[in-house]
Parts: structure tokens; C-alpha cells; sequence
């Protein structure tokens, strides 16, 4: 398992990771598989959605911010729990196929850190398995 | 890896694919192990739910559109966004274990290709795994 | 693959089912691999979240509640539309990293069987990987 370390710069953003992904599986050396991306946070997710116009990103974070405002009422008292139910709901684990050597993504995909109670420094997990 | 092509004819459906699934597990001759059904586009997704009462996929439909409306305010201006924040909470990927050659899915689930901004035709793609 | 029995108590509630998963882990004797937690039913969910604050599943839970109400209006009539609703969003299926026999979780996550329609008796399925 490799850890990436990625330092987001925002409360809430997307933070495209494909390419430290890419270079994991590179390094593996492996042709053919599954890799594994992994978020060890409960406010930061994973997700797999389009890389190519930043303004998807920041309609997400809009969106979902108005679904769950920081500022509605929350027994967790940490001043994040909307952090916590938008990791919840978009998940902090992807599985992404391996052909010939690169992360198989759709034409508009890339690989994205989701950063709800940024700026922080996060960690990502990375395991690549072949076959 | 198996790409399976689905037309969806709809603007927002779920489409049950689990005998095409199936079918590419059959084809593995794979006894016991893992598939993984990935989808490769950033405004459908993959769900494993009740695929016994239709009107659970339709209401499905109706709630995310309550959530999130195809005509609010976005910035991304493809008249699609509602369908890019429905794909990233549903998620795009989904694993099955198998055992004994077949896909082990609980009493009611089926595995549901979930269109946001159809009818298009879909790639959905399978790759299964021994052990 | 091991089936879990989880008896749940309330009609929404997080159980955390960490320690059962690990238990699966320690009986495989595997020190490096992958272990999968699959949810066969279509009104629960698996989810990796905060462990250490019980206010979060509590939070979680009122607050989707907030957004797919049990008397909303919907077709399907079994009076668990909403239960549903919460489980698509939040997923049956979750993957965790294993390092030295121990699950990979991050210093704040534990594994969660998120009851959406209970009190009822639960089946988790796990299977655990090497590699």
C-alpha cells in the first residue's frame, strides 16, 4: 500500500489526484488489475466524476451545501458535521480497473480527493493488486 | 476486462443489468471470487438495489430530482449538472461477490445501471476476479 | 465468504460492526489483502464513518431523515421508500485495506451497518482477499 499525501488549500473542494494515482500504479509495474483508493479521513471523500470543466466541482460543493449548511443544527458539536454527512453519502473509497499498465477512466473521469473541512493536510491509500 | 453496451431510453431510469452481468460471469467459467462493475461516465451511475417493485427505481428518480432540480442555478452549463450530483452520491462502481458461478446478491437486489441524462447508449464495464 | 448476523434495534441506527469484521480478518489468518463487507439488503447500508462521537450517526441519521421524510409522498407502498432512498445514497458495499492482519482504518473510522428500517436481524457478508 502506497500513502499519498495531498494538501488541500480550501474548507471544501475537489482535488484532482489522478495523476499521484497514475504514478502509483507505474510504480507498481503492473500491466493488468485493480487499484484500490482509499480515504482514511470521515471528512473527505473519493470520487470519480468529470475532470474536465471546474465548474462541476464547484456546483458539488454548492449543492451539496445547500443540502446540509455548516451552520444547521447539529448535535456533533465540532462545527463539521456537515463534512461528515457529505463524506458519508459520496464515499471515501474508489475502485478503479488497470489495462495495460494505466487506470482505465471514461473519456471525461478523473480520480478526485473531495475535501469538505479543508485546508487540511490528507492522506490517500493507494493499493494496486493484479490479475 | 468485458465492456457491455446498454441504450437506455429515458432521461432517468433505472435499467436492471444484472443478467448481463451475470453473463459475463458465466463466460469467466469463474467458481468463487469478485466483480467489479464499473461505469465509465460521469452522469449515470451503478446501484445493487430492490429490483422486485419497479416504482422503487421511479421513486428513486423522483426524489433525487427533488434534490436536486435540472433547472436550478449552476455554473456548469451543460443542462446536465443535476445529473453529475446524483452520478457522484449513487457512485460509480459497484462489487458483487460470486460464488459457485453465480453473482451473490441478497433476496431483493439487483444490479441497476442508474441513467440521470439519457437515452444515450451506456458502456458499463465488468471485470471479474478468482479467489 | 462469512455471513454476519447483526440484530439491530431501532428503526435507524448506526451499528458498529468493526470489531466483528476484524474478527473475520483474524480467522482468515491473512496478514496482507483486501476485505470486502457487502450488504445484502436493499434498506441498509455499509458505511466507513466516524467511531468515536455517537452524536455523528445520530446527526446522520436525523439529517437524512430531513431530506427523504418516512410520509413523503411516493409510489412505492411498503412504508420504507425512504429507507431506500438513504441506502442507494449511502451504499451496500465498502472496501478496506488490510496491513498485518489488522483492517487499515484511519485514526477516527470505523465500519458501520447503517439501519435505515429496523429493528430486524442483519446478514453482512465479508470475504477477505490476499494480495
Amino acid at each position: 500500500m502506497m500513502k499519498l499525501t495531498v494538501k488541500t488549500q480550501k474548507r471544501e473542494e475537489l482535488c484532482d489526484i489522478t495523476s499521484e494515482v497514475q504514478k502509483v500504479v507505474d510504480g507498481s509495474g503492473m500491466s493488468d488489475g485493480i487499484c484500490y483508493v482509499y480515504i482514511p479521513h470521515t471528512t473527505a471523500a473519493v470520487a470519480v466524476q468529470e475532470g474536465d470543466d471546474s465548474a462541476v466541482g464547484r456546483d458539488i460543493m454548492a449543492h451539496l451545501r445547500r443540502l446540509f449548511p455548516r451552520d444547521a443544527q447539529y448535535e456533533h458539536n465540532d462545527g463539521n458535521m456537515d463534512a461528515h454527512l457529505k463524506a458519508i453519502l459520496v464515499g471515501n473509497a474508489a475502485t478503479v480497473l488497470i489495462d495495460k499498465g494505466k487506470l482505465c477512466l471514461g473519456t471525461w473521469q478523473s480520480v478526485f480527493l473531495c475535501e469538505f473541512d479543508g485546508p487540511r493536510t490528507r492522506e490517500v491509500w493507494v493499493k494496486v493488486r493484479a490479475g
